[in-house]
């Protein structure tokens, strides 16, 4: 058993081409023993947004705070904010977006442990 | 791709033994096509809890908001907050009390998708 805040958890930019004002948090992963899944944190800086991309791995999130939208195959915007959920199943193309002017973007991206 | 907001989502009192005023939300699950794991959000009133328990499937949680404890093996009792995550090991024996007087404390409940 492991409980943790998130502001105990190290904040890294995300580099991957296509990414501007992203950071991520590992915080609960294969690392601590999770058998099956892991869950990160992303933060979204006003205006920034994670690469627009596609993988074999799902993506299951929760908007902690914010809003912004999920960018889903075609370009289609779903709106998202505090308190939504989201699925993105394997290789589908998604981006997640901060559209506000003055406020962070948080959501809980959980992927497969193998994924990470 | 799905995206939901939590009160999109029928809420059902958890009826299983040694719980009480606790409330469930499957939000993410196979039945969406979710891979691998699925999001639950529990809702422990004040003075409630989930039953104390363990099982093969395990837990990763994320407080959403409110104050409680997370029980583990020999009741030993680990405060956990909104903004705290928490990874539960399969056979862990495991409880979520809200220990405040006033709010309720919703967590994130992930498990695999086997398990519901």
């Amino acid at each position: 058993m492991k409980t943790i805040s998130l502001t105990q958890v190290q904040k890294e930019q995300v580099q991957m081409e296509g990414a501007k004002g992203a950071f991520k948090q590992l915080v609960i992963s294969k690392a601590d023993g999770s058998p099956t899944f892991s869950f990160r944190v992303f933060t979204v800086e006003p205006g920034g947004h994670t690469p627009f991309h596609k993988h074999a791995s799902e993506h299951l999130n929760y908007v902690i705070s914010g809003e912004g939208c999920l960018v889903g195959e075609k370009g289609k915007e779903h709106e998202i904010r505090e308190g939504h959920f989201a699925l993105v199943l394997p290789n589908e193309k998604h981006q997640y977006r901060n559209t506000s002017k003055d406020q962070p973007l948080l959501l809980i991206c959980a992927v497969p442990k193998e994924f990470e």
